[in-house]
Parts: structure tokens; C-alpha cells; sequence
């Protein structure tokens, strides 16, 4: 089973069991970001939490197979068109060399990663309207003098 | 005095008074975030936290001026080069989807605005390494029906 | 049923039932822009008008359901060739300055949401030829000093 | 004198008369849209409106005749990165095959024209946030049979 | 039917019966290119000339029907790899700013429609070798003072 | 003297004797689409127009030697953003294939010579609006068998 | 039967027979690069080496009809990936202008016929290892002046 | 000395001397072509014949010095516009894929270089027309097995 | 059978063996790196490695013989997605001038073959996280004098 | 002192000493990659090695504080045109999937990091011709689970 029929078949037995991405998290014991991006085919995830959430969704055990599988990480168009995607775009354009002078004075001459990381997506109700607050966490890598 | 004199000339008085961005801001009574992304051209800052910013580096008034002034923002290339803006563009692309599909089963359909949004960047100490946390805040914008 | 068969499913039974889209819009009470744009996989519909719509098609429930799911917003090419679709896209490359020249002085430094935004269009009758009208109306978004 | 210092004599002679371009399109006798964009390059301005808006401005007659000149119009991006420029970008992406349907469905096969063409742009005040009115009106163009 | 699918079938007919480009046009009552193109599925006919064209063709009434759709008019490339159609991108490049020029100064500041628009091709003997004469006729439209 | 002085010294002289691009190529003896070209440095003129054009707009030497130079045929966007320019290359995009199909069917397999080809533009008045008449003639050039 | 089908035809019984491309041309009674090219898709066969070849292969009379079509050339990538078609493309850009300068100098302002063309690929024997010559042989096409 | 003031000055020395290509090269010693690309900047000359080619033309040692320097190779254009450079790039377009098939089929797995490589240009008078030949010779080097 | 079957048929053969590809390439007695690219499809392998490499893996004749069949080398994005490969991808674009200058300054102006070349892959143990190694090795070719 | 003239400051005294950049390295105390590349301006040199390095080159202290900045790590085109950079490029392309499936068997889901990395390029002699030997250490780091 290759990762798209797994995100198809894990997506249909969502909806029959009207899971959320949260539960489907709890259930597996990974985090909900970590677990969505699992199922879109993004993340490779550990046998444990894959098993896990195979049972609690009802799909076999070529699921849980697929998503131990080693991804070919691929995104589409170099500038996004769905609007939320291209708010997140937008934000790099905008405060990414911001965020590089930043890491830069903090840590010195290196990196966040991409690689060791975590993020999470939480709501933070607001009487003027709920916010969204992303919060990632990637480990500083200097770069190596050799 | 456009917006990349004003730039050059902040730098300049920055590097020679050997303040860091987290100083100019607390001097101006902005974020850090907010402080550096207006010193290098892409937001307009009020005009008292301008004043109080160009007094500290004791740059003139047109600077002050050229910080209010609306920016045209703008960067670069659609895929940066520089690792450290590359790796947000990476999370971007590794996990646009992933924050549309929980932004959506949290909120209901709609944006993360990136215009009401605001940031931190923080350093968390960590004997493995040092880690590098952001935290994005952003308003929920639901889609119009009408 | 995904967003493509669903459109499908619309466009066939409109022209069977030789219904226009503002009779259809009518049905469904909403505007005809929007009822368009969700028969065409672009706007989530809520509940009610989805379920109207459907009825006046004769379409069966999984339309509703599909039309009530949110969209993954996408188009095809950066510069678009159908010349309905490039003429407006040549409107804001010729007019983008102007506009955003025009909203900072009324406004103030901000955008126009396309979130919490409508649109109507409308025939004017001219003896010289008819005129096309499009009226947009997008909520002010300041941006956030912080 | 060429298009581009054109313009930087208007804008600095705007910013030191501290007029508006509403104002500034007053005094000419046209539309602010209008006036602007031909200020900006994008537009060439009959000779009675473009001696009156420099009389106004009080710049030089070599003024008056760059405005008069047919521009080359250009923009520089086919994807917009100003957040108030990308966002109508946008609305073309979302809204630009329902806008198709709808100007076929009232028309007939054809186009709006962006050469007969006019714009105007209001604000419209309201409690839970001002709102931007755009209004574009062109005239419409049926395919020649031949 | 699709126009896609339309186009096979009048292809089909046109090779079994023999039929020139020419001869088909002189059936339906429109000129050549007007019948290629839309043939090709570039322009919609209108109904007595697409009966006619089909029933020279001895297709069914569902070609007619696809003949007068509405087209939503694409094309593949930005540089076409075709020979005989890249010379004619090639010649709008070379001449292109030449063109607009002559059109200036012939009719004041305004463009040739390509809308209201119409082509011949013809074949010019010459013992050197023979010519192709493309004549193109497009409404000028010139730009609006608004 | 390279090509885009000429230019620059070609289009004062213009603008100063207020002649026209059809007055000029009457003076050197060739046609106003190939003087235009040539001036505008997308064509090599021979030695003897080119002093002539050089005699009536009253320019040194250097510039006749200009003109007869080699050009490097250049231009700028693979899609054009002036909407006089961009018209042309609407056409060449929706009428490309219909053109290969009577070319095709008139001569054979082969092409338009964009090199031995010549252009003329002339305005045919019309009450219900003047029509751009652009007449296109390159010889036939048939792909060789070997 | 469509070109792409007519070439997999014709690899499969070229494999089957263990004929050579040289070996086919001959028996077609054309050069070898005429003969691949045109088995590839991209040049039209006149009848008679047609029918040969196909004789010759024992495909059926539709491959010949096949071979004989105009074709519409094609090819996928501005910058070919495969090493062998890249190393081209790198001469192309190396010595373009080199090529422009001496075909200019010896011939005057003009373009080498890519249509009136023909090639051929030798073996050069060598103890330092075997070379690749490719000849190309093309009309010169001096522009013309009108 | 830069390679581009090194090519102005050599162009400058070539005009006044009116000496053409072939001869600096005679006198330099090398072919025509590669005489030609050094001092375009596209490839760098050994001492002797980079000293015999500036006394030649009367040049200064710096001159001499910059041709012997390695250059970074460059060009400007994926898809290039001149029509004579773009001629020679639809050429590997339309028998790229052949003259992969025939190398294939002469040599084994392998390319023909375009580093261990020369190339000449010839005039092949012909009374239809004289003929560009071009010639190039490529050492063949076959992929390694490891 | 093409290459692409012939690297799933090779692809499921190792996962149901469970063969590494360092067991696999031992098994045809070449290196780890050129059996996997062979498998892959980017290159070919001679006849007794392919013939002993399908034994081990249990598949038949056929796959032997895609495996020997010369590959049209492709790869799908200029800028690729997946981390591994951006991070190779990076490295040269960070280095790629270096490494120039250092292969300048040890060999001469020329090129590191990518024909004649081979490359090993190893895992150097580290407390602190073991370490990926890279070889690469590929003969000098220097530009030929001509 | 920005990078640009940092890096010409550097070349001019190193060709002015006839220094190697392995000699440069030697007396700066790091490797010849690193010095280069930081000479270059990819990379940031600490204090101590900066300052030997410009004792060594004799040139003043500016340079060493430029040496010792933290770059913008940029390079220009996607896709190379200098043949020893593009040959690496290749080599990316080609065998990208290879590293990654070698590098996924060997130490599991992760990457070679591209900022905790060394490099080195060394001359091997070969009687058939020396070859280039590139070695790359970098870390593995493990994607995380979260």
C-alpha cells in the first residue's frame, strides 16, 4: 500500500467514525500535528503509536505498514493558492529575514531546524474573535568550522 | 529617505551604539519582532514608538518618518536561498496541510490572518542543544457566506 | 463524493432543468456569486442553502454534504490564458498600486480581506453596449503593531 | 522627462502640499482612480486635466507632457507579494471562472473590457470594521463571428 | 459532450470524408480560421452554422451543441516548442514594440481588440517560393478617461 | 555607439522635428514597419536608407553606422505585460494551432519564414469604431527530407 | 493511429527484427537522423520511404500513414535533465554567441534554416577514445529588408 | 582586468584594425571558433597564442592576462530570443532524442562531450542559397560501472 | 518492460526477500551506490551483474534486460521538496564556487566528470550522532584547446 | 565592509602574493573549503582565523570583522550554467534518490545535515588522468517524533 491509498483509507474511516484529528492523536499518542501530518503522508511514524491508530480507526494492518514507511516529503506549486497555506507563505516573505537577524543575535550563526522539530496549533478565545496560535520548536544548529 | 536608506541607517547606528534588536525594541516599546521587522522595511511603525526608537540611536527625524511610512512588502525569490529562511519555507511546504486540516477542525472554515498576527521567537536552553521556539498569533477569519 | 464529481453532478442537472445560476442562487438564498463559486468547488456552503440547492436541482444528498465540506482553494497557472480571466488579471496588474495607494489614504496601512468579502455583478444596459459592473466589498484589516 | 521621475516630482510635490489624491483628482476634473493611476505611470492623462493637476501641484510644464505620453504599462511580479496587491491576485484565482459563468450567463460569450474601462473606490463605514467598496465598470465585448 | 471529445469526432469525419479546412467553412457559411479555431475548440459558433457544419460532416447534434458552448480558451506553453507557431510568438517579440508604436501614432493611445477581431490566411504564388499572408483585423478600442 | 543610444538619439530627433514613424520611412525609402523596427534596434538597416533617415532627423554618422550593425533581437517578458503587446500574443495563443492547420493544408508541412517576411498596419475607418488591419507576409519555408 | 502509438509500433518490431536505425534508413532509403527523427515523431515521411520502411519493419500500412502526418514538435523541459541532450543545450549557450558572430561575419545579418536542415552523427576512431561528429548543414536565411 | 572590459577592448581593437575573426585567429594561432569564444569570455587561452593575439590587435598584457583567465561560463536565457541562438536550440529540441538514440547505437551508454570538444563553422556556396555547415567533434565517454 | 516497472517489480522482490541494497549490490558484485541508481532506473548495468542481481532477487529474465537498457536520465523538479535531496541540492549551491576555485587552482580550467565518476555512501559512528560520508569521485577533464 | 568587497579585497591581495587558497588556508588554521567558501562569502570565519587569515594577505583589520559577519547565503539560477557547478548539479539530480534510499537503510528516517558539515577535495593521480575526489561529512539528524 503506497501513502496515498493510505491517507485515502485513513481518511474515509474518519469520517465513518467521526474522528477528530485530536482523537485520532490521543489515541495513537502522538501529537496532533505530528499524527495529521502521519496520515497526510508527511511523516513517517514509529510501529507502537501506527499500530495504535490503526486499531482505533478499524483500517488493517498494511495501514499501519504504510505509515512506518520512510516519505518522499512533496508539496506542489512553489506559491500556494489555498488561501490558509498562503497566509503561512506569506508570513516567511514577510518576517523571514526578521526571524534570521533575530536567531542570529540569539543564538549565533546557524539554523532552526526542519528536521528536530515540533509544532503545535492551539485556539485562544478572543471576544473580538478566537486567534490561532502556532508554536514551533526546532533545535539551533551552528554551523560546523572546519 | 526611503525605506532601504532608513534600513542602512539604522544598521549603522546600531552597529556602532552595539545595541541588540531586543534593546531598540524595549527602547521603543515594541515587540522585537515587530521593531526589527519595521527597521528592515516590511511593517510602518506609530509615530511615537518611531520617535522613541530614533532618539535611542540618535538617528534624525526623516528616519522616524520613513518607519511610518506604509511599506510596499516585498522579498525575493518564490524558493529563498538562505538555510535559515529556506527551513521556514520547508515547514511551510511539509506542513501547510496539516495546519489547514486542524485550523479547519478547530475553527471551521476560514484563515489564520497574517495581518491581525503578531510573534515571538524565543530561546528554551537545552543541554542536548538549544532550541529555537516561535510562536505565531493570528486571528481567525471565518469565510463570508453571502 | 469530492468537489470535482459534485460540480459535475450541478452542471449537469442545471442544464437538464435549463436553470440559470441566479435562479439556482434564488432557491438557495444567496447570491448568485456565491452560489457560483460553491457549485464550483471554490466556497464552502453551510447546511441550510446547500440542502435548498440541492433540492431545486433534484441532486441527492451527498451533493449537500459535498458542497458543505471545505474547499482546498486552487487554480491553474500563474497568468491565466482565458481572456475573461486574463482582463482581470491585467486589471489588478495595472491598477494594484493605484488601489493600494488609494485604501492607505482612506484607510490607513492595511488590506482588503478577501475572507470577509463579497461580490456582485451586474448588467448595465448602454446604448453604446452593455456595460458589466462588478462590485466588491472586502472588510479593512489594519495591520497589528505589537 | 520619462514616466518614472514623473512621478517622483508629483509624489514630492503631493507629500510638500500634504494634498490628497482624492484632492489632487478634484482639481483635475477626473477620478482619484484615474488620476492616480496616471500619476503612477499607468495611465495617459488628456492635456486640459493634466495642465490643471499641474498648475495645482505647481510642477513644471515637462510634467504636464509625460503624463500626456502613452505609457508602456508593467508590472513586475506575475504573483504579487504586497499582501494588498496579492489579496484582489486572490480574488481573480477564487472568484475568476464564477465571474466567467455569471458574465456568459447575463452576456453572452465575450469579455468585460479592461480598455473601456472605469473604477471607483469608497469606504464604507460600519461598527464591526470599515469596509472597501471597489467598483469596476467595463463595457462588454462579444466575440465577432467571422 | 466535451469539446475535447468534439474535436476528435469532427477530426475523425473531416479525415474519412476528405474534407479541407475550406470546404467545411464554405458549408457552415464562416470563413476558415473562424471555423478551425472553433473546431479546435477556441470559439464558440453560433447554431445555424454549426448545424450546417455538422450536417456536411455527417456528425450527431451533440457536436453542434459543443460547437456553440461557451470555450474556456487555453493554451500550453509561455514559449511554444512548435516551429510554424513559435516564428508567430517570435514575430510579436521582434515587432511587438514596433506595433504599438504605428498603432499610437496612427490612432492615439488604445489597443487592437483581439475580441472583436478576425484573420484570414492566404497562399501568394511566387516563383522564389511560395507566401503565406496572414491579414489580422482587430477593433481599436481606445483607453477610457474616466 | 551601441543600439540603445541610437534609440535614445533617434527618438529626441523625432520629438523634436515632430515627424511621424511614416515620415521617417519615407525619407530613408523603406517601410514604416521595418523603419520602426530598425530604429527601435530589432533590425539591421542597410548603408543607404540609413543615412538617408540619419539626413532627415539630422543625426551624426554614428548613428547610420548603428543602425547597419547587427542586432541582437531581444525582448523582455516570455508574457508580455502592456496591453497592446499582450493582445498580439492572445492571438498567437488561441489562433497557433488553427494557423498550423491551414498553413498546413495550403502548402504542406513547414512553416512561416519569421526572416524573409515582411509587415504593414493600416487603418481602416469604420463608423462604428476604426479597425487595426496588421498584414503579415513570410515565405513558405517546407522541412527538408534527407 | 496517433504518432506516440506509431513510435512504440515501430521500437517494438525494430527490437523484434534487431534492425539498426542505420539499417532501417537505408532501407527506407533516407539518412539515419531523418529516419529517427521522424520514427521519434518529429518530422513528417513522404510516402514512398514511408511504405519502405514499414515494409521493411513488417508494420501495418497505418504505421506509414502515421509517419506520413504533419507533426506537432514537441519537447518537455527548457533545460533537458538526460546528460546526453543537456551537453547540447551547454554548447548551445557556451558558443551561441560565438556561432552568431562568424555565421554574421562570413554570411551578413541572418539566422542557419532550422527548417531547410539536414544532420549527420559519425564515428571518428581514436586510441585516446572514439569521438562523436555531428554535422549540421542549413540554409543561410539573410533578413529582409522591406 | 574583468572578462567583459577585456571583450570591450578587444571588440574596440577589432573594429579600428577592421580585422575579422578569421584572421585573429590566424594570427593568434587556434580556430576561428575557439578564438572567438576566448574572447567572448567563454573559454580561457594559453599564454602563447593570448600573447600573439593581443599583439595582433595592439591590445595591452592585461588583456592577454584576462583571456588566459578561467571563466565562469554564462548565459542569460533558458529559453534564448535572438533567432539565430534560438534556431541552434531547437535543433537539440527536435533531435536531441535522435542523436541520443544513434550515439546510443554507435558507441554504447555514454555522451559526447562538450568539455573535450571543438567546433568549426563553414560557408558551403550553393546557387538556391549558400549553406551554413557546422561541425562538431566531441570525444565520446561512456558511463562508468562502479 | 519499461524501467519504471521494471524498479517496482525489483522494489517488491527486496521488501518480500528482505534484502538490503548493500546485500543486493554484493550479490551482482558491484557497489552499493550504482546498483541502486541501476534499480532506480538512472543508469544501466551490464549484462552478468543484471543477470546475477535478478537470480538473487528471484525476478525474471525481462527485468535483467530493462536493467541493461540505456536510461533517459530524468528527474522531476529543479528545486526538489524532499529534505534529503534539498540538502545535497543546497550544499552545491553553497559550494559550488568553492569547489570550483579549489578544482581550478589543483587541476587547471576543467570539469569533474559526472560520466566518469562513482560515489560511495558510508556511516561514520559518532557519539554525538553518527555522520553521513559522502565520496565522490570523478576524472578531470580539462577544456580543450582548439 | 560588506561581503562583495570583502571577497575583492581577498582576491586582489591573494593574486597580488600569488598565494593558493591552500596556502591562505594553512596560515588561517582551517580547512582550504572552509577558508574559500568564507572568502567567498558563504560562510562566517570566528575571530581568531579571520585575523590570521588577513596578517597572511596583509590587508586591514575591516576585512577580518566582514570575514567573521554572518552571510545571506545566496546563489543565482535554479538551475547552473557554469559546466562545473551544473556537473554537480547533475550529480544531485541523478543520484538523489539513490543517497536517499542508501542513507533511509543506514541510519533510518532523517537527513545529512548541510550546516553541521565539512567538505574536502582532494587530487588523485590516475595514468588515464587524475580524477577529483570530493569528500562530504555530515551529521544525521533523525526526523523527530512528537
Amino acid at each position: 500500500m503506497k501513502k496515498p491509498e493510505m491517507t485515502e483509507a485513513i481518511l474515509a474511516a474518519k469520517a465513518q467514525k467521526k474522528l477528530s484529528w485530536e482523537q485520532i492523536a490521543d489515541k495513537a499518542g502522538v501529537s496532533p500535528v505530528f499524527a495529521t501530518s502521519a496520515c497526510l503522508g508527511q511523516n513517517s511514524m514509529p510501529k507502537e503509536p501506527a499500530d495504535r491508530l490503526c486499531a482505533a480507526l478499524g483500517v488493517p494492518g498494511e495501514v499501519s505498514e504504510a505509515l512506518q514507511a520512510f516519505p518522499h516529503k512533496t508539496w506542489d506549486k512553489t506559491v500556494p493558492t489555498d488561501p490558509v497555506i498562503y497566509r503561512l507563505y506569506e508570513i516567511v516573505g514577510v518576517y523571514g529575514e526578521t526571524m534570521k537577524q533575530l536567531i542570529g543575535e540569539k543564538f549565533g550563526d546557524g539554523i532552526m531546524s526542519a528536521i528536530d522539530f515540533s509544532m503545535t496549533i492551539e485556539k485562544q478565545p478572543d471576544p473580538k474573535g478566537d486567534r490561532v496560535v502556532v508554536t514551533m520548536n526546532g533545535k539551533f544548529l551552528p554551523y560546523k568550522v572546519f
